[in-house]
């Protein structure tokens, strides 16, 4: 936690901020904070600051704040994912959040076993944990948007052609494509596919949605691993 | 597993394989493999190619194989990293093998809890285990050499200099330094720090060694993401 997120219902005062949960926990177990200590803080939502603990114990945190400071810019992207395994979710989110994408679709594909859409994780207060974590690692305090299409086919037919309208398009695919391209400055709609790669169909419907297919090379790489990698390599 | 990695105590002719193990485990309740079924295979440090299921049971499956094709090659990079915690080691172990690093380098830094040197997970068979998993993942033979280095300064002071020669020494590191370089051609030395981050004597001395700091905008990545992100970026 390199940055304390608060919320409104945190809020005792236009200054002051109580807290209880896992945040009190973690500023005694891994911060070791003390009374009059200075901790970076974030509003969820809105600027970055400084708070100062006015006291600690075991049942509260009490700390005075302040919010000067504008979190960091979010990269121009919509990044649309093949709804990765339970375990996998948890942390692509993460990693989602604090490599600062925006907004993030959540899709279907032939190769999501069906029982992946069961999963707890998908419920929007478990995505929402994930995504603070990972706003709390990066420092920043702006939620990604996230959104779930169940339905490849209508999504890809009838929604994205608008979304990625205007954007670069392309779909992150190990094959024989153009090497994925570096540093670019316009705003970006990239696919990854499931593990195994989308089918083929699925590549055709996204190309004929206005994507490209892109590769990094010979190397298969985890879905978690795939994100980071393409959007540095992107950014 | 994208690549069923064979080592010499898995043949029992020069074409032929039998397998007990975790990867008999992997065929029957992942591949839901069958007999006559054809594989990717891949010979723990040399060539890659088919393997052809003669026969699987509970008990053992066995192979017909050939090999044929070269694995990927690897980055020009020596890694430094600051041992991570025991979890995100093991991860971190998959990630370097499944990117292509071909040495790492496991340091000491004063941000490393003592504690980290006790884990398992640092023993010879378990860093191999991550690392195998990791080749597997990306279809690769060839292991990395990973190397221990419990006192910093004699390996900053004594052994890195001669390490590093000859290539563009770095340090990922949050600050206001330059840029990350982008697709550099030639081969890199690259040190990365722990959680918090290398303390100003170290980033001092790592400079002394011929390292110069480089970083990827403001936000604080996991030690995975930052891996993958640098080389991404760097490669």
């Amino acid at each position: 936690m390199n940055l304390l997120l608060l919320d409104d219902a945190d809020f005792v005062a236009a200054d002051r901020v109580l807290l209880r949960d896992r945040r009190l926990t973690h500023l005694h177990e891994v911060h070791r904070a003390e009374s009059g200590d200075s901790l970076r803080v974030g509003r969820l939502g809105g600027l970055m600051g400084e708070g100062r603990l006015l006291s600690l114990s075991r049942d509260e945190a009490e700390l005075q704040v302040s919010f000067t400071q504008a979190p960091p810019a979010k990269l121009p992207l919509t990044l649309l994912l093949a709804l990765p395994r339970p375990k996998m979710l948890r942390r692509v989110l993460q990693t989602v959040a604090a490599m600062g994408v925006p907004r993030l679709v959540l899709l279907n594909s032939y190769r999501v076993e069906k029982s992946f859409w069961q999963t707890p994780f998908l419920e929007p207060a478990a995505i929402r944990e994930q995504l603070v974590l990972g706003l709390e690692q990066a420092r920043d305090t702006v939620l990604p948007e996230v959104t779930i299409e169940k339905r490849f086919k209508p999504f890809v037919e009838d929604r994205l052609p608008a979304l990625a309208a205007g954007s670069l398009g392309l779909i992150g695919h190990p094959g024989p494509w153009p090497d994925c391209p570096r540093a670019v400055e316009q705003a970006v709609t990239l696919a990854i596919g499931p593990e195994g790669g989308w089918i083929p169909y699925e590549v055709e419907k996204l190309r004929e949605a206005g994507l490209a297919p892109v590769q990094l090379g010979e190397r298969i790489l985890r879905v978690e691993t795939a994100v980071t990698a393409l959007l540095a390599r992107l950014f």
